[in-house]
């Protein structure tokens, strides 16, 4: 999808967790919280306090009050979408709730842009959020339990991303919208994320490049969402096996975040929390400042809960990928 | 928002569980199953194979191969909407996945509809599913438990819908869209979802008459999604309060679907299948009969996990509402 008349990000908002704040994009964040319950009782709560506090923020940036914006659109991996539902219970603004889980910040940039594009909106925010307690509660083990980690799994990121977009006015814009199709290749390790996203992402990928007609090296940076280090590795070399070289080019928010030697992290970081605070804090800010002038944000989700997973299913993948520009001719 | 070029609902496609194809409604779905579990081995897979066979169905009624639709929209009630995204994993389409708890079937036809309107697809579906053995599992007990309902208990309805929309074609029409905004009353008893998702409808509904200019009795037929019959009283006296009689004009299909006296349904049935499968099944036929030519679709939608509730937290409520008309001058 091309669109005709790019909406601009106005504004972008990043609140993360302590750990967060250790690691290599320390400085770039908006706000790092030493608090790992943002003030409440519950990890639920905490996420949705968290992604209140983004949001807010990133509304004080844009300098709109909440009910200038003519939708919301957020999704989280709790069950039924509660980070955000509660975040966003009392804001007044038109609800769209997503799931796309880890990549819920291209599919809410996605559909944000296309709603100020077809002239649905004047302003719309994007925002998504996970939490490392509350989604190890819900996907693993209660903290209290001490599970050991496997080498592939990855680090849930307690962290929140907001963007506000707009029809007019100054800022990276998006050009161009690949929405993924799901991809399962079978995987049913849920420890190992990152090879269960990878084809979805390799999909999406090639996808984008086919039907736009660039190639990768059109970008200056091309970033999937959670890969983490072995999905990194798997979708290098899907493209290698194509003939295409993407070193130098294609890195992982899974891998910026966190310092995976010093920061036991495994694989890398994951959740809708990873690409999208990566993408508010750093990668805009890389685009803002002139470092990158063309970005393929690609954010990548797996499907399944653990009940499918109990049930022995394998894995659906998901990448929606989104092109973010500075010099566009509108 | 008002559509230029009002998108056609082509083709609609309903598939229920048995005690569904017990109710009025028994001769208005296209397939009703004697078997609770479809065909598989757990509640969860039987929920995504209803779903699949309704899908499979629309694109059948349509004329229309999977690979020609260029977006599919769809979500459920179940954790990480794993109803939809294992029934979709397959088709090869780009695929939004949403949450929009029992207002779903409203959400995924909004949008649905905007990106058709705003010439991103040519043809996209819309589709949502829930089953009540998935539901009760999650949301409450095991069915083994064999746990006593409370009066004000709604039946979640196992039952899916489909329909897919294009640019150009014959048929009903989305004219108009309301997307809401998330309202909480304050309501804990998640044993009531009626009361807790009213205000939402009443909100929804008074801001689509707000906006645009319509009177209540523009429309042959206002229908809420699941408020069952306490909900739909509240609805009723909220309006009756502002000087607005609704009597013989609106109706819910909680109210619609089972009969509430003889099928031992309590307050009504309840689920996103329940909107959906009245919408596709019924509400779609009334107007392509002629029966009415204007309706106003308010699916509506609670959006809290049971996590939440046992946090002692209130339950947010969402209703959309999408106007479908016959008479329209394009």
């Amino acid at each position: 999808m091309q669109f005709t008349a790019p909406p601009v990000i106005l504004a972008s908002a990043s609140v993360v967790g302590k750990k967060e704040g250790e690691g290599p994009l320390r400085d770039r964040f908006d706000s790092v919280s030493q608090d790992t319950y943002f003030g409440t009782k519950s990890w639920e709560q905490a996420e949705s306090a968290m992604l209140r506090q983004c949001f807010d923020l990133v509304c004080q940036k844009a300098g709109l009050q909440p009910e200038q914006l003519d939708y919301v659109l957020s999704g989280d991996l709790l069950n039924q979408c509660v980070g955000s539902a509660y975040a966003m219970r009392d804001i007044g603004v038109p609800y769209l709730g997503l799931y796309g889980a880890c990549s819920t910040m291209a599919e809410s940039l996605s559909l944000a842009a296309m709603l100020i594009d077809g002239g649905y909106a004047e302003h719309a925010a994007a925002l998504t959020s996970s939490h490392f307690c509350s989604a190890e509660r819900q996907y693993r083990f209660p903290l209290e339990y001490g599970g050991v980690r496997t080498p592939t799994a990855q680090w849930t990121v307690t962290g929140s991303g907001a963007l506000i977009l707009g029809a007019a006015g100054n800022g990276p814009r998006v050009t161009m919208v690949t929405t993924g199709k799901i991809a399962d290749a079978g995987i049913t390790d849920a420890n190992n994320m990152g090879a269960a996203m990878a084809p979805a992402a390799y999909e999406t990928l090639k996808a984008h490049f086919a039907d736009t007609g660039r190639t990768p090296d059109y970008y200056d940076l091309i970033v999937t969402g959670d890969l983490g280090k072995i999905g990194h590795v798997v979708v290098t070399r899907l493209f290698q096996d194509d003939g295409i070289d993407l070193e130098g080019l294609y890195t992982d928010c899974g891998l910026l975040i966190y310092d995976l030697e010093g920061q036991d992290v495994h694989a890398g970081g994951s959740g809708c929390g990873c690409s999208a605070s990566v993408l508010a804090g750093h990668l805009l800010k890389l685009l803002e400042g002139g470092q990158i002038r063309r970005l393929l944000f690609a954010a990548t989700g797996a499907l399944m809960s653990p009940t499918a997973s109990m049930q022995g299913e394998s894995i659906p993948g998901i990448c929606h990928a989104v092109a973010i520009e500075t010099q566009v001719n509108t």
